[in-house]
């Protein structure tokens, strides 16, 4: 597999300079581990030291390090060096032959009455219920389930394992026993959005759950029902977003961060991993509730004066009073 | 799809009031986005000022609440409202089709020495083993997998992506590698148990992990070998219960939460979502163990101090002392 | 199923004391449930009080140990007991007829170009795509996927659910939108490695995502793309790992605990269940931060006061100073 510096040009653009448009490339590499067949990049000018040292054949990027590239050898020059590079895996990607052939596999089970757009990819052991929808262009990877009456968008990409549409965790109590809630809402899902593998995204109560265009997902997530999420937010791995949850647009989740039910999210938030969100969040900000790691040792100490922590503010309250009064005396 | 009003009085019970019986209704829906066709509830006294403004058709009420509830239009008095949603929300999936006949899917590989009971589901892509048994009325939605030996009761609901038997996590240090303990027991479930999807049931080292009658298990849930979980008890997703930890009846477990091995957690227990349980629970109550989520920069100084708690602890303490050598002075 | 207590030592070694090789043995049991059928077990000396009441037939001890069992009936001695006791579980499910015969269940998809060692397990519904390698006597249980390109060692065991080689969650920002960063790496397994039921271990973005020889990954956690796992380093379940962190050999991770990205993981390193590591650990340790459960009447006091740590600690600097300042005036 490989390019040459000007077919990638043709394809993508930029402005190739210092280097012959016929050198092969037969790989995609960082700075630091490129060979002499490698094409590399500069995002971050933070490392532009790297560019002394590169083996690189050519690197991407930004006109600002247009000089100090050159005097090392090819690049090519492009306002937005990262996306550069996302669109040139995407150029990469696209001379491999894809995992299995275009079309419904035939280990998939499609109810008859769901809707499989023609362009759609639908891999091994895929589930397709009655009325679910699949758009245009869009991929189950393999054994994805798209339960009853759901809907996904147009170039979606669901990695093995997902679960869309089961049913919401929801329970009346009555004589100390779980009545069931049968589920009746669905999952509407958003065009281009990416869904991890093993995630699972309940229906809804009533209504939809809703996952916007262009949100992307990573694995192990759990999204109960009627949560909404707003276009263009990202989600990483092991996180949780319980039932009725508005997570604006924009956002940024970290890893393993957790939403209580029926919370507001504002666009434009961004939460630390591991962190507990039990109260809307009305200002955009980074959040953040981790304890800090230490020795085990030194946390057994903390964490015990931790269990009287509202006692040893009573305890400086007090001493404030009676260094107050011992002033006031003299 | 719908019913009339004398339909589901016919069906549930509860006194119809204030409405013509042949009223269709084509919804169930909360009060606030209640349309003319819809019925919806109320449950809690604090929502009763929406019965002014909902568009439902019908309202299910508490007896206390009959008469605001006639005010606006028609209503259904019962001694729990939520209970009643609960089943008519039954009533009305009932009425849909079933996502896969009923029976075995013929892509389901059940093992023959396996007992699947006849008015069981089995949908596509389980997996039922040697020796495990599915009992009656019983519904695997879609690549369930049950392993070898385990049992699973009967009007259970399993969601796709459940994993019911895989081995427990037991190794044996030998010169620094780990030499496999086989786990030899099973998995054994209840009557009416509920397991969300992906969610994952180890079976036992020696004896059997037990789950319990009624116990209700949402998605992504890691349940460890030798567990044991009480009647009725629900656990919200995300959560993982370590080896051997022996969970009560009618326990709440919130998302995201963890409980170490070996413990145990006494009848009636809440725990918070994300909470880790690090020592048995022997009086039922809330239990929390949540870092309070802040504007990172607020963490980040609030972090500082403390991985600094025990010796600010210790200040106080020294300067308790030093004010009180000096009042004594005086 | 049974063994003689002859059989058991012929198979694994060990000294048979007391009691007769032709004794038949039904169970294996801890000391506490052992009956007259039964073998069992000491592995910690703390419990061998548990000598004296066990029914057990015959107990597997260390030399020091022997006397006192002898004093109850049979005993095996061996230096390890309870790496005997792991290798008696072995002999014990060799008894066992395996879940699925060995080979190829038929309703895996395998591709073409993958290459599975004829003394591999492939169990039902796996997916195993173009250019995979599985190594020999590898037993994938079930509805394993194995993406494109990606290698599995021998002798491993993956838990069904597994997911090995999704996408890497990588994505550039362009115009407040998601670029897909195509993920051109792999996955490569060693050898002896076991996979716990629906963990993901996605594939790299340029380079492979590596696990060592003898790591044992517990269920349902996530290991981001670029991740290094070290040899022997085991994980517990729910735990994640995200992009390019690099955990050493021999380390211990425990149930939900979590590891930034890009960090360095010291050889020998433990964490404790449910810690969040921030940074990289360069000393091996065993490392906590964990917020301390409380009734969550006590938590809401300690949480409010945690808010303001750091103006407590201004509050005490303060009074150091002013104290200070009295004393100085005497």
């Amino acid at each position: 597999m490989g390019l040459q510096l000007g077919q990638i040009v043709a394809a993508l653009g930029g402005c190739l300079e210092g280097g012959d448009p016929q050198t092969p490339i037969t790989r995609i590499a960082p700075l630091e581990s490129a060979d002499a067949h490698s094409i590399s990049f500069l995002h971050n000018p933070r490392y532009a030291a790297q560019l002394a040292q590169t083996q690189a054949a050519c690197v991407i990027v930004a006109p600002a390090m247009r000089e100090a590239a050159l005097a090392h050898g090819a690049c090519i020059t492009t306002p937005d060096p990262y996306a550069y590079f996302a669109r040139l895996t995407q150029l990469w990607q696209a001379q491999q032959p894809p995992a299995w052939p275009q079309g419904v596999h035939p280990t998939a089970v499609v109810h008859p009455e769901a809707l499989v757009d023609p362009s759609a990819s639908v891999g091994p052991h895929c589930t397709i219920e009655r009325g679910a929808v699949v758009g245009a262009q869009t991929v189950l990877r393999a054994r994805v389930h798209i339960g009853q009456g759901c809907t996904i968008g147009e170039r979606c990409i669901l990695h093995p394992g997902v679960v869309i549409g089961a049913d919401g965790f929801g329970f009346a109590k009555q004589n100390g026993q779980w009545q069931k809630i049968e589920q009746l809402g669905a999952v509407v899902i958003g065009d281009d959005v990416e869904i991890g593998a093993n995630t699972c995204i309940d229906r809804g109560a009533l209504d939809d759950t809703v996952i916007a265009d262009g949100v992307k997902i990573d694995n192990l997530v759990q999204i109960a029902h009627n949560v909404k999420i707003g276009a263009h937010t990202v989600i990483a791995g092991n996180t949780g977003i319980a039932g009725s949850a508005k997570i604006g647009a924009h956002c940024s989740i970290g890893g393993a961060a957790n939403i209580l039910g029926h919370l507001q999210i504002a666009d434009g938030t961004s939460i630390s991993p591991t962190s507990m969100v039990t109260r809307s969040i009305h200002k955009p900000d980074l959040y953040t509730g981790i304890f800090p790691i230490q020795t085990n040792a030194e946390w057994e100490k903390n964490a015990a004066s931790l269990k009287q922590l509202s006692q040893l503010r009573e305890r400086i309250k007090k001493l404030e009073k009676a260094l107050n009064a011992l002033t006031e005396d003299k």
